[in-house]
């Protein structure tokens, strides 16, 4: 199968097997006092700062909303745009898992922006409602685009003007900083970025992902909370092994690289195809577009992929780290023979 | 390193490890809508029974935390043995995810019997006190004692004349069964067990647990409370891989069959060394004993163990999959040497 | 004090305190087993139907979020307007107590309508979205707006068209009656609601509301959920008292009808009053209405009020039994006064 | 009905009726903001020294449960004597209300002892383990029996070693006060406590609690903790002036007092009925007892009260503020007559 549904639809880049084939050797100390584990630490630290403090957990769901509870109360809220995964695609993993409710911001390309706090920040220390703690957006957002370096900053430095702290959900981290050219640090520590999700899975790893706190943010009993969530890894080294060969060498930076490259091909043969629109600036691995429903049923046939909105009919097409030219090719082909058969509108 | 620590100081089985890497070719549907997610489903399904339902998750705590927090509501609790891992080792895990209280019973080797639930049971239906809801044992128990099948029928019936559920942690259910000469399903499904954590991790896996429900349990929702709680796999195929091999052959017996071997012959061996004492039956792959706190900490620094109880000085020795012959008489051989070395008492 | 802030700041109707004083007589069976509590139960269902399960507790938070929790798992959801009090002045409680997430919809007028449900339920049987399980609406609205029994019974249909319970937060249920020129039964059991919050204290109580479960729903463990949130009143007969007291006889109406009197009093009032815009349609006890800021901060000095949205300058002023046309008066005329002094636009 | 059931049977004493009556004049701010609120607070500083935080409730599962919860996090847990009402009699409410585990001892007389704690706290620091932040003690105990001052100096200096807060569940301070001759803040302030739920609901209020942070201790967002658990009265100078009515003068120990005196004549006259064997030290207004089964059942048809453990038939009778001599010379002489009446042993 050849999908351009999801980059979880991909397997695990070779190196990464290997690895952590590599690690399967003899007896180790379980739950991460472990070599593996403490190199991946540094692996994680060279990339996020000497004080920041990397914990390995199973899967993106847990990276995000460990990172939201240990931060906030109960009675603390998160800021996020209405698109967030986070919101939307979780089963409501924040309000159960951590408590925390989720203030949510209609944008129309995925992007919190320092004017959408003010107005969410009238009642603070008003006992009837809830009190935003955190703001969390993702870069790359749930909708393929990019926040820049500039809007990154001035997003952070509004948050804590405001004492907010900023969260920054990494599932696609290394598509964002490959298309704005810098490292994973500088568009999460070197910003302000008090937390980071930092995924690994979607971009190359068999299952693994990194929360990561910043700039000396250390959460109390941060060990505990993952612990009685069932996000401690007993044979960690497994995970960590994912971990340093992903991140060690430019191993994230090649696999997020062909990832973008092919949603940018994607989006180049999609432009001539009469009837489609993208309707989101293709900046990462995504491309949203919009077609005839009936158009989308056809193509689904051959190559599985999302429809996004029920409502309008916008659909998502994912690269990953082993999207090929000629699979976009194929996929371009079929899509453009597709739409010649539509009748005309 | 060699330890006696615990199983999962282990690593995995190179059977499990090929089959993960074959697994790792192509594109497959996220999320367990792939061929060998169904696989794997059927292979429990082989082991539990045809109406079993498999929820594949990705560890212990998850697996036996989920279980509880399926069939039971927040005014339901589960009765166990105070020796529970889920009472002892999880961090309050129960209690947070699930909301479940627990209520213990003190035994002397890790076994609830018949007798200790109708105390426990006097307050049904007086909206001042939790309901006891569910049992939970463990089959091999955390002192590494066994339930016989004859003590899990009359305990699952008695649970079931008492409306309450009966739920087997199987952290070490391989163990338990080979040590009986039965199959996986003999001492869950075929006892009336209502669901049952089927442990993989510690007998060889990376790291996968099965949550299954049995004999037609099928609780509301499950789907959701397992993504909400962050253990919905996104690349499942790289989990049910491991399913595969470990369930599908023998893998688990011969697994299973070695750490328990290595238990007998080390508790063998330690029984003509004067001074210690094994506190428990030694049935499957743990063997627990008492010896002076000096030769304790001498002996630690050749082979990493576990002093079970800070109280009295009982030490835990784990045998795994990969334990040799060897390693036991290493071990053993440094324990006579160490005890030798003790001032007399 | 004479205030318009809200119908919180009256205190108790005589003829509830007289109940109270009457029930202190002797020892009465606690929590509830009581003749009081019988009485109190008998008057709930002669108002909201036989087959009625009423539960008696402390406020209207408790009222509305154990409504929500009985009837919802944690990963339902419940859709309502974003006006809504549980979602905007209950400092996080529907997801703290009851772990339920609430799905908001923007409406003008504080109303929700069959044709907000349909783009929110296109994903069910999805399990990474939450699933919606439940509407709650309120009557009379946040905003002072009331539902007609047309929209109600409409609203109702579509809900359970859509398999969604269906909630009123009935927090000023009496002046929408009294305001519809029904019982409260016609606009809750009559139109098919599956659980009404039956506000008292704002009428007139010194402190109670009832939770009743309607058309035979019967959620289970409500029991238990109630005395877990810490709503199982000890001395019960006087929270029952307070039931008796306000809605055997015809209290409720006679006090709800005076708040919705002197509203439009009000409102006529203010009409005249150049610069003043009255905003939403005044039909139950409350004006909401945009002023000059200053005007507002001027007036706050002589009679308590609530800015009701900081961004936009609205303010509400609530009237609640014990208004009356000499308040009205007094307060109109310091409003015409004030904005007289008003430097012209 | 004169009943020895539970001091929630008796009604509430007249002043304070007079006082809420009183109190039920004019508009008031609601939510607490409200002269009966500020006095009600300077009453509790008077009591509980001038740097006691004070915040008022409805029920005493609330107060508890609130201390517990704004003290610990979900990591963390409080040990008690497995007798306490926390854990047996509030169906859950600590682990579900505020996510604590609680950790219990089992004693003969309801008292929690230093040596208690040691054994508990070998595993500080170990994140599979839960982390003991608190315990909690009852005064008087759940048993009736008392702590005196210099085993609550122990017992408190012994848990501050520990980094151990200690919260007082002061369902009966006033009776264990009373009985040692001593005031509120002697054997809660003065000893060390952090915080204590001072009870006055049985104690002759119609319903309220106040949950007092001592010492200086002020747990981080206690307004929003209360207003989300639904313990945010709207018209809080109801339950402010029950408080006042109750603290500022003499009632309290008036009450208290009666209730004390009551179960020492009562215990006095039991003390000489045959078959019938006093199990605790009666100090404050409760008598355990245990006798025939028979004797108890016949007895309960005249006077209600309970059993208290059904494995052996131990019964409680609690005497209340409003219990007099002529109700206990009944008791006492139905009880005799129906002892008297059993066959032989």
């Amino acid at each position: 199968m050849r999908a351009f549904a999801s980059d979880n639809y991909a397997g695990a880049h070779p190196d990464v097997l290997a690895a952590v084939t590599e690690a399967n050797a003899d007896h180790a100390v379980s739950y991460g006092d472990d070599p593996w584990t403490a190199r991946a630490h540094e692996v994680l630290r060279a990339h996020f700062g000497a004080d920041a403090q990397p914990w390995l957990v199973f899967n993106g769901t847990a990276a995000n909303v460990l990172a939201l509870g240990a931060c906030c109360r109960t009675w603390e809220s998160v800021i996020t745009p209405s698109t967030a995964h986070l919101d939307v695609d979780e089963a409501s993993a924040p309000e159960r898992m951590a408590g925390v409710k989720l203030v949510t911001v209609p944008t129309q390309d995925g992007k919190l922006r320092p004017a959408h706090l003010d107005p969410l920040l009238t009642r603070v220390g008003d006992e009837h409602a809830t009190q935003p703690r955190m703001i969390s957006i993702a870069n790359a957002t749930e909708l393929g685009t990019l926040y820049e370096l500039d809007e990154l900053r001035a997003l952070a430095d509004a948050a804590h003007a405001h004492d907010l702290l900023v969260h920054v959900d990494g599932a696609r981290l290394a598509n964002a900083a490959v298309a704005l050219g810098v490292g994973l640090g500088d568009i999460t520590t070197a910003i302000g970025a008090d937390a980071v999700s930092c995924g690994l899975t979607k971009n190359g790893a068999l299952g693994v992902e990194a929360v990561v706190f910043l700039n000396g943010l250390e959460p109390a009993g941060f060990p505990w909370l993952r612990k009685q969530h069932a996000q401690l890894a007993s044979k960690m080294r497994f995970l960590s092994a994912q971990v340093v060969a992903m991140l060690e060498g430019d191993l994230w930076e090649r696999c997020a690289g062909q990832a973008n490259a092919m949603a940018r091909e994607l989006a180049g043969a999609v432009a001539s195809v009469p009837g489609v629109r993208v309707t989101q600036e293709v900046r990462a691995n995504a491309v949203f577009a919009i077609l005839p429903r009936a158009a989308t049923t056809t193509l689904q046939e051959r190559f599985p992929f999302y429809v996004w909105n029920e409502n309008t009919g916008e659909v998502r097409w994912m690269c990953s780290w082993d999207t090929t030219s000629q699979d976009v090719e194929a996929f371009a082909a079929a899509l453009a023979e597709v739409m010649a058969a539509q009748p005309a509108a």
